[in-house]
């Protein structure tokens, strides 16, 4: 399968880190999102997401998936094996798809290369207002998060095997400490960080490692 | 059950669709969004919800569950009975959530209250920027909304049963002509929107049908 994305995009990071944990083998088409425009505007990729965003799955036999969170429980429920990325229990999945909601509603879409070319050309805000801008969301986001993790952390967001949550939240700090956000002040989302990104999988995922990478 | 919610939520809309095509009965707790610096903010609502936003659903047992999406994927796994909100296949339930993330992800988290607060108190900015900073992002979405809807709809967003797309896009068109957008430029989703404006579930859902309605 190809999955189309650029490095720096937490919703592609997010993908492939998906993909790593299933080992699933995939071809990585980038679609630089600056350049030019930005290629999620060409016709020819609008015609596979018509929201001209990033990430987009496309199958061997054609079938196109957008949305990171669509393309990520479809991998989970498509390929079971070697890892599930929800725990079994209705309020146990619930819980998970809580942290993950935190992240992929009111973090991520507030801070991400759209909104803040609109903060810069539309409505004129300084450097340094976009600056806080994406600090303030992502701020008020994990601080929620570090209180919700207090009852369901272990090594991972929830308890000792690596979920969804963990996913999501990787890529969000991997953004975060792009605007210098200081980690101190939530302890347990440093640790669950560390903890993912001293496996394979999150390490092959990270944007640095990506051949589209600058 | 406990619904704690907002008239005008988003939000908290969709789940009140979701617990009416159901049939579970709730009983409905308003939390004043604006009044005297916002109700979600007081340290008793905190603990039930410690992102400071609604909705939060409490099970008679205690059970606590926030963020809209996952409240509602777990109503439809514990109660499997009268409806299903996701279709069986994966691959067409990834497209249902493609179309359910597109709007809670890339449409609702930018025009809602907190993020128009920001606009007009810290970044000082005009009414008629602020909505025209609603309206674009809310035309982005359904812009690509109504495209990706010529292969799925039918009577609703996903052939002619009722699904947990629908319940996302009522609530955000409803958002959107609060903001005048002309839904003309969106056929497929005026009809969607007119359709299950006809089931009791929607109706008694409706913003002003709530007691807290102002």
């Amino acid at each position: 399968m190809r999955l189309y994305g650029y490095w720096r995009s937490s919703a592609t990071y997010r993908v492939r880190i998906a993909l790593n944990l299933k080992q699933l083998h995939y071809s990585y088409v980038p679609v630089h999102l600056v350049k030019e425009g930005g290629g999620q505007h060409l016709a020819e990729y609008q015609k596979l997401n018509p929201a001209e965003l990033v990430p987009t799955l496309v199958e061997e036999d054609g079938n196109v998936i957008n949305q990171s969170l669509a393309i990520i429980e479809y991998l989970d429920e498509v390929y079971p094996e070697l890892v599930s990325f929800l725990p079994v229990s209705p309020l146990a999945k619930a819980k998970v798809r809580t942290l993950v909601h935190d992240i992929a509603c009111d973090i991520q879409p507030l801070a991400n290369l759209r909104v803040l070319q609109y903060l810069n050309t539309t409505l004129q805000c300084s450097d340094s207002q976009q600056k806080n801008w994406s600090k303030h969301w992502i701020e008020t986001g994990l601080k929620g998060i570090e209180q919700r993790l207090q009852s369901s952390a272990g090594r991972y967001c929830f308890g000792n095997e690596v979920s969804l949550a963990d996913i999501y939240l990787v890529p969000q700090v991997y953004n975060a400490l792009r605007f210098s956000l200081d980690l101190d002040n939530y302890p347990l989302i440093q640790l669950i960080y560390l903890n993912c990104n001293q496996l394979a999988a999150f390490i092959a995922a990270k944007p640095e490692n990506q051949p589209d990478a600058e």
